[in-house]
């Protein structure tokens, strides 16, 4: 209802935004130019119209006949996406996801910090991973009062999920990102995105029996 | 095209399929009996109508003023998933991510089997990870062809998805986990879901900023 934006985007244009910008992205590296929506929409496997459709809602990249222009789309595109902004994160549950989600490549290129690892295994706690000590969960609330933190991850196991969101919330998070099987619920206070494994997994399988059939 | 089944179901109803089954799987375990839809609905974020249309699609598993019997609409739900047959899989990149992975609850109890898991790390190769040795990658195309394998999980690095993903394909594979930043496109040949974990952190990063205002 706000009048601060022009026009809503639908979430399911933000949610191509960032597979087109990693894609321009290493096109870029690679030192390409241009690049045609019909070419974009091959290799990233969606039509050509829902490229320029997707791209037009944002201003007037492309120009007929050329294409895109590979550096300034994807600038473009980092400037509607936030990069140039800093988001400070914390993380709890600093087993093998976890520690996946700390090394994966490129947040703190696009403005992603992790500020604090937090676990309740006396056996990660005084961990140190990427160049951060493991702390014990119990300093987590105390941690977000002191520090002004974006968005909490979630890499626990299902158990100690909610707990855990329950925190982030009360410390004055903005966005969960969520890696467990669980469902968290904000009602709009708190935003969550969240990354569920194992319904991918089931997805994939039904697919699969859609397509191929059963092995029997 | 082909007349094998009544009627397609949609992509987006196939997704929830998933959340509802670990939600009522839960609901199981503690002996809850019955849930009305807008129970259901109200803890999974999602409205009622549009649990009882996407449910309608399979059957009639719901009773005006009852509500559904949980074990009855899992069990419905595990059967059109696909959750009675074995899902053989293998996997590549046990680094983190991969271990994690493969450490995943539950997947075994749902039919998906980790049946091979290979890097082409040294000090990883040998290593035993939940009860299967890590295997140099170069043994992969064989593996294939002397089992029949399902499902390929890619958690390698960016670099080396692509060259893995046509070793899957090769190999006779019939679908793709791809947990990889990369586009893998066989147009329809090999089915691919991808898990793309930094587009996931965008889409909240943008959600946050398009909510709060950027932090300035």
């Amino acid at each position: 209802m706000s009048k601060k934006k022009e026009k809503p985007i639908a979430v399911s244009v933000i949610k191509r935004l960032p597979v087109y910008y990693r894609f321009l992205t290493t096109l870029h590296s690679k030192g390409v130019e241009r690049i045609s929506s019909s070419e974009l929409a091959e290799k990233l496997g969606v039509t050509a119209s829902q490229i320029r459709q997707d791209l037009s809602q944002f201003g007037n990249f492309g120009q007929r006949g050329y294409g895109y222009r590979v550096a300034n789309l994807k600038e473009a595109i980092a400037k509607i996406l936030g990069l140039d902004n800093q988001m400070d994160m914390v993380l709890a549950g600093a087993g093998n996801l976890g520690k996946a989600i700390i090394n994966y490549p490129n947040f703190k290129r696009r403005g992603f910090y992790i500020k604090g690892i937090f676990d309740v295994n006396p056996e990660l706690i005084g961990q140190e991973v990427a160049g951060l000590l493991v702390q014990d969960i119990s300093l987590l609330a105390d941690f977000l009062t002191n520090n002004r933190i974006d968005i909490g991850i979630i890499t626990t196991p299902p158990e100690s999920a909610v707990d855990v969101a329950d925190i982030f919330v009360r410390g004055g998070i903005r966005g969960i990102w969520n890696f467990a099987p669980v469902s968290l619920n904000y009602s709009g206070k708190v935003l969550v995105e969240n990354v569920h494994i194992s319904e991918s997994l089931l997805t994939l399988s039904y697919m699969i029996d859609e397509k191929f059939g059963s092995k029997s």
